[in-house]
């Protein structure tokens, strides 16, 4: 099959044939039927994150299953998927105590390896072994995934728009309401309105926020970000964004989400929180970054500094429900989809990315 | 009637005769059983923190009702009362929300201006008006506090003793029970093992956690707090104290307190987590001190980094229920008291906790 593939920080990503090995128990295969272009992919090619590699890249995605492994019972073929990158294994203390996106098993072999549960890999290309991403690899035709990494949702759900609920739509939507759960009437800045951005501001709204403060340097993505819900814009350009932000709201704010990612984003949170805020660390700096913040304040004000991987989603729970919410028009999906590609233009996708003018590009085998 | 009374860093603290005014309305005049000596009164002397000043000095303490303000319908005289540094006003979002040790009217007025509710003060000398310390000032024969910061506590208990509830053993206690609500089973670190690091000890064997890891660089300390409840000790002289702990446990802590206060114990606080963990703040250091995270640990491994005011308390709930469990046995509170000493010898108590040689002193007045 034809697969995207990524081999070092600085060589060309190939559009090739690749194996794909059949399922093995617990395990599924998944014919792609769109996957998103994220900004997560583009941080692994500049050398930013490390990943085990050679892989096939692409971490979010939708399909139908089209065979079993030994064993599954949650599955069928047939089914309508949306893929998580976050599989959990169910058994470690982590998913048993219903933090399943901290699943330790995930964290310790899956993500940082490169593999699925067993500690090998179905790709290979030419006796080569590559490695999956983030234990999806859904820029290709199909995929093999742990049978807990394709969520089964309603068929009547467009996979062409669905595909974006499994990261940028889980990460921004649950950080609101699973990380954070900010409560109706709380106040929200959120510093950065892109892909992820934006779902921080419709979690913002479904959660009922009385105030949502849009962020950014472009004033395009804080426009958009009315429409998601948004109630004020700051305009990052015109001066210090705290400064602007206590100009709004002089106490500050309960909840500040950094959906960018810098040192300087994550202190300006932090800066922003009123009494018992807390500051939700959802867009992800480059490894080996630092932020630094006032322990005294943190403590006297009794605020926070959450980290947020994933949205802390259960994604079977999680997952069909923001479905759900999209098909009752509570959910925004369509906007955050800026086009769609054919899967062999990945790396046009990603320049259109790194030039800051798409949202998100489904790419579709 | 004979106070301790603050008035900059550098000069000598007095202990002299001072004015108390009659309580105003909502207001309550104590007569103080005992009042401890803690390190926030150091920090002050200091000059670490501000607080306004001239000022009687003391924030920890407990006595009996003599007079009540008008309205006052909470209390009786007769009463034994925890005095309370943070006198909830009952009114505010975050008294509203259960989250008293944020009380707004406390943190933007009582606690910086050094005064009652009104926005005055009961304390004079000789026509000057001196500041309350935290809305307490208990290095007195009696104070005026609000009524909210008088907490009615049953009269078997021992005043002389229970005096510690109202901050060392809120503070540390509730930064577990309350600010991390430590759950059963859990891996716990506490860095620190003075009149707080004690507490949170033992807060953390009341909620159950499974291992219980004591560090400080005195060796007496950490074997103290084996009595509180731990079940390891870290000599954090014998090299990096993070280093020690994974050695014990490679996976990090579910939970990790700094109950010192420095950027240094801060940082190996948050180093120490695991998937999931959190680093509480209890110890406080001096204003405009820094400590750094990196953000994107943080955020992949789903961690929380949380200030903790006060243990997060709600005074009226949290103290009776303190002074009970100290009553039935389970919670520790005679080895926390190294001693007693007339309130003329302040500057002793003082000298004795800057050389380490004491966890609490308690001033009788």
């Amino acid at each position: 099959m034809r697969a995207v593939v990524f081999r070092e920080p600085g060589s060309p990503i190939e559009y090739t044939d690749v194996e794909l090995a059949e399922p093995k128990a617990g395990e599924v295969r998944v014919r792609i039927a769109a996957a998103g272009v994220c900004h997560s992919d583009l941080h692994v090619m500049r050398g930013e994150w490390d990943a085990a590699s050679p892989m096939v890249m692409g971490h979010e995605g939708s399909g139908v299953v089209v065979a079993l492994g030994e064993g599954v019972t949650t599955l069928a073929v047939g089914d309508h998927v949306v893929l998580s990158w976050v599989p959990p294994c169910g058994e470690c203390r982590y998913c048993r105590s219903g933090h399943e996106a901290r699943c330790q098993k995930v964290a310790t072999l899956v993500a940082p390896q490169g593999v699925l549960f067993d500690g090998t890999s179905r790709l290979s290309k030419d006796g080569e072994t590559l490695h999956h991403y983030l234990g999806v690899s859904s820029f290709a035709e199909e995929v093999v995934v742990p049978a807990s990494g394709a969520v089964k949702v309603r068929d009547d759900a467009p996979l062409d728009i669905i595909a974006v609920v499994g990261c940028a739509v889980a990460t921004g939507v649950g950080a609101v309401l699973n990380t954070a759960a900010v409560e109706p009437g709380s106040t929200v800045a959120v510093i950065g309105c892109g892909g992820v951005g934006l779902n921080v501001v419709q979690g913002a709204r479904l959660a009922g926020a009385e105030r949502i403060i849009a962020i950014d340097v472009v004033a395009d993505k804080t426009l958009m970000a009315l429409q998601f819900g948004a109630t004020d814009r700051i305009d990052a350009t015109q001066g210090d964004a705290v400064d602007q932000l206590r100009a709004l709201l002089p106490d500050g704010v309960d909840y500040a989400f950094d959906a960018i990612g810098r040192t300087t984003t994550t202190e300006q949170a932090i800066r922003m929180l009123g009494l018992g805020g807390a500051a939700v660390i959802v867009g992800l700096p480059p490894t080996g970054a630092k932020a630094s913040f006032e322990p005294l304040v943190l403590a006297e004000a009794d605020q926070r500094i959450l980290g947020s991987n994933y949205g802390s989603v259960r994604p079977s729970i999680d997952v069909p429900a923001l479905v759900d919410r999209y098909m009752d028009g509570q959910l925004k999906l369509d906007p955050l989809i800026s086009g769609r590609r054919p899967l062999s233009e990945a790396q046009e996708a990603f320049d259109d990315l790194e030039a800051g003018t798409v949202l998100r590009t489904l790419l579709i085998p």
